[in-house]
């Protein structure tokens, strides 16, 4: 019955989309594809837009040592995809996802729901993922394919602006709050409490979470991190590895924090962190620093003992942990600041990005 | 009403005790000691018997940068005493404790009940302990004093020279094992398998929490090992850092380790755990390096968040694990092989443990 | 050192205490008492402030099946006592506690710390407990003896009579919605939310730990309990046992409540409740229904395992959560409508609160 | 590649399947069915054995409050199956599931993986279920078609006759010890120790999970409960609801148990069963009982708050769950008490089993 599963909306014969032309550079190249057509358990999604988060750059420049494969040109980047969906493949009709949902593409833009991680509720290390823009064509285009029972449905209240960086930045902050085990009430540092994952960490810990929040940054950033709802900030350039750890405790009533959340990409952040826990606090580690690996610096068993210290890691959250975050956005807890770019702006983006002059977050309209 | 305060028993004037004469050299000497006399909410304790630990040489020779002043001669170390209550302090007359009891003193002598650690069930880091045989008299001696509410029910079922270990090494072991929330059924391995904390915490973990132990350690340590119920045993000298993580894999179906319990005082043991585990694996820090304090090799941000490993720190137990590790001994699920050696023996013991040919534990017979 | 134990305020020899002359009906007496002396342990605190509960009234007449023996004659009641530390019991010499400090004095006035259930972090149902205002003095007096390491000190922020309240009503909410398990951003019904206990807990839980609050009570009570933080509230007159969950469940986006807390001490308030839960939902008692136990009317097995719903009970809360609770008092998140009254007030105000004519909650002033 | 999805083996046209031909009655008819195609998604077992569950009767006979509908005639029955892979529908090709695998069939047939409950790993309560046996068709037949992504492997170390069981009776009694959250060591009183359920409980709680074990049921149960691990037996016929409590009080120690898990379908069962809980103990709901609705007989408020009990409700359980059960017998740990029987004999296995008669439990051979 094709009219159950193909709208009257014309789906066109060819696409744009963007595609890196020379992975290790900052280059984009706008190309057009051939449509898809839905295999079994897919949908085709027509992309409205796409987010465009740091890891794209890490992903085009090849610059994460956690990312076994060199990137191949004609890659198309993007992993913070929202859009419409046009047509069931075979054996959806009566799927959870209807043709014209609002749904969203995440970095792990496919999980098989059968191995260990997935049974454990941790899509986000699937074992046999796909990576949204890595190896699997990304939401840097017009349209996608994407699995009907993974794509992320968006709430009517959230524009889909709003809602493309929640489906990475969002997901990931709150994750890794979640996963800090902190209480409401408790102090919780966000250490790069002025960037992309940092300012909606501090949003979605103080006002999603009820956390008492210490954002910690570059000074420029104070006004940012306190109307995110930091009650204290810290100014990195104006302490040392010393001192630091010394105004967390005092700002904590003389305990520590319960929980650090490392957002940032700095090894020297991880350094200091360990130092600002309170006992039995928690270190979630969230930033991937680019480079070789470096242990964290004070990570010694005797520390580690004697204070039972806790060190995580937090990847990219889970499918529920996406769902959770969109309705704090969609109830207005989490905002994100969103400036709309045109398809033809992404290089200019990307350089402006890793220049680090970014305010906010760029998201591109793809229509 | 003296007659319910004091037994018949006559407690002598004087009584004999172990001090460290040359704190920074394996040393000690027994001398004559006036009996002191309990205070409110003390009890006097007639210790019969006193486990010789690994960290008893640590304090004597000042080897621990987690113990912040230097030990002073004439100190009374250990830390694994078993007596009978011999006299109750003023306003003790409805103490749980009566005179007569068989109790255990632990490392943790005294905690406050009232610190944020106590409040949360975390009594072994309380903030005002007072750590037995470190600035407090310790158990190398016939008689001391002890908290009422905080000594340790010994039960009916266990000797007093089998209670001894479990009061240090044996809640030591337990604790860790329970912080790795491993669940039963799972894969745990114990780095150390054969020595004092590791040959524990394999029975503990096998026995009594029905984990499926690998053990690793010395090839001589097999047999032991196995004994108390490792599955498999890896003989350490066999293998590098590079197959002995993919030797664990493989016996555990590919994938990994659940928990690593860390109980060798060795960087190099640390450096290789990581790699044991699963993803969303625990590393629990239990062993204390001596020397300089070095960063967990492979504690990578990068890694931690990809298999969103978790690394904590697990100190000495509370007294609830103690009441629970001691239930386990009770029962016959774990034994320690246990020497008897008289007072004047400790120096010799020390020298032996320090170098590395003890089998088993030594406990001293202090009657 | 008699100076560090006795300030230079002049304890006087005799004190006022409020007595319940005829338990059984509404009836209290001030008579005048000796001044008693702290024993080992023990501070002799001077009450300033003394909140007035519905559980004294319970105790006064005699109504609760949980309590096992009638009140005698001459019982002083009260136990949300606030005052100062006038005095130092032998041997406490070196207390958390120090004269001067305010320290506060809960429904569990003294715990033992080494019961079972001590151990596990649940003070609030020690097996040795000492209840104050039932078998123990309570807090209807100008002095009182209590523990040194078990009073809980009150925030410098907070004034004595904002922190009476929270010494019972306050924890007793906090530590229902702890043990809900809920997860910020969940929602959450308080049924009974402009009660005494519910106007509390629907402050906390909004304010205080970001959950979305339903509220529940009779129409009166809906502008309190919006104030008080509710996203939503009920008018429990119109609606009936078929209408009201599926009034709830239409608020909750169709899928129920994350957790409901009983605050009322209504049978017929349980038998709604299960009903408003999700799959997986978990009912918290707190209100304690009066008369014949009855069972909770839907507490099917079959509906139970069908939705895999939990029920958990709730008690007084322990020591760590009072100190929360008060930290969230301090910060302003939670507001008690206090009136202050006089001692000879009290009858008065039995009278009033029995009649369920109450606004609020009074503070006796003891001074 | 046809090759790929289609093994040599030859598929019929038609195969047997046993269905209900007078639901509300025992009675079972042998039919000829014509051979399904796998859609995309699915796949074409080859059963060869079913265990059959008293479930099973209760839907023949229409006899559960929770199923909402009667069940129709001609239903096939049956959700303990076992068979080969022999064929993947589209878009399997890549399927963690391949020709010739093992695999079992539950009650819970197919989750959606995107509701609710499936995104918190409760996917035995997966709102989008389909019941083998129910509505769907059932695996008292030769073949029957199954979702790729939610059939269960079978470990090579374990007979299908011998996994059968463990498809229903072992994850329902492994989920329901789950949720007890009683830890190893502690006191776990199974009511109906010798049922269906309850000695596979007996089993996996105390040589899976470390448990020590209270039996209770009929006297005549005693040896086959005390082989299957329990350290302690109650005949339920000698004691009375006052003298039951205060015998498992007794047999632990005077503090009572942590866990009840109640695998019998009595109201009276759980009418006693939360007198045995310490403090805080949790009884889990798994038996349901028939016929109409009765509270919990004890499910008093007031009761459940002084002792802090808990009261959760436990389904089918969850895929994870089931895979760790099924680990569990594959090493041994579980064993079933399994008859082999022909399809023939169906009706006959019925009469028995609802007579209260059988021993053990009864698979059909179904090739």
């Amino acid at each position: 019955m094709a009219a159950v599963t193909e709208m009257t909306f014309e789906i066109p014969k060819k696409f744009k989309a963007i595609v890196y032309d020379k992975p290790g550079t900052i280059s984009t190249k706008i190309e057009e594809h051939d449509m898809p057509e839905p295999g079994a358990g897919e949908v085709l999604v027509r992309l409205t837009h796409s987010g465009v988060c740091h890891s794209d750059i890490a992903v085009m420049e090849c610059t994460w040592r956690t990312l076994p494969y060199p990137t191949q040109p004609g890659q198309v980047g993007g992993h913070e995809g929202v859009g419409i969906v046009q047509k069931l493949g075979p054996g959806n009709e009566r799927s959870r996802v209807k043709i014209g949902d609002r749904v969203g593409i995440k970095w792990v833009a496919y999980a098989c729901g059968a191995c260990p991680p997935c049974l454990e509720g941790r899509d986000g290390v699937c074992f046999n993922q796909k990576v949204s823009g890595y190896y699997t064509p990304g939401t840097f285009q017009q349209y996608t394919l994407a699995p009907a029972n993974y794509v992320t449905p968006i709430p009517d209240a959230l524009s889909s602006e709003a809602a493309a960086p929640m489906l990475c930045a969002g997901v990931t902050s709150y994750a890794a709050l979640r996963k800090s085990d902190a209480k409401s009430g408790q102090w919780v540092v966000i250490a790069g409490a002025g960037g992309g994952l940092g300012h909606l960490a501090t949003q979605i810990g103080s006002r999603g979470m009820a956390y008492r929040i210490i954002g910690i940054d570059h000074g420029s950033k104070e006004k940012l991190v306190k109307e995110c709802g930091a009650e204290v900030f810290f100014d990195i350039t104006k302490f040392d590895n010393k001192t630091l750890p010394e105004a967390v405790k005092k700002a904590t009533g003389g305990l520590g924090a319960a929980a650090v959340i490392v957002c940032t990409n700095s090894n020297g952040a991880y350094g200091q962190a360990l130092n600002f826990l309170r006992f039995g606090g928690t270190l979630v580690c969230v930033g991937l620093p680019e480079g070789d690996h470096m242990a964290i610096a004070n990570a010694f068993p005797g520390s580690i003992v004697q204070r039972e210290w806790v060190i995580k890691g937090s990847a990219v959250g889970n499918q529920r942990e996406a769902l959770e975050v969109l309705d704090m956005a969609a109830r207005g807890i989490v905002k994100t600041h969103v400036r709309v770019e045109a398809m033809e702006k992404l290089t200019d983006v990307f350089t402006e990005m890793s220049k680090g002059t970014m305010q906010g977050r760029v998201v591109i309209d793809l229509q």
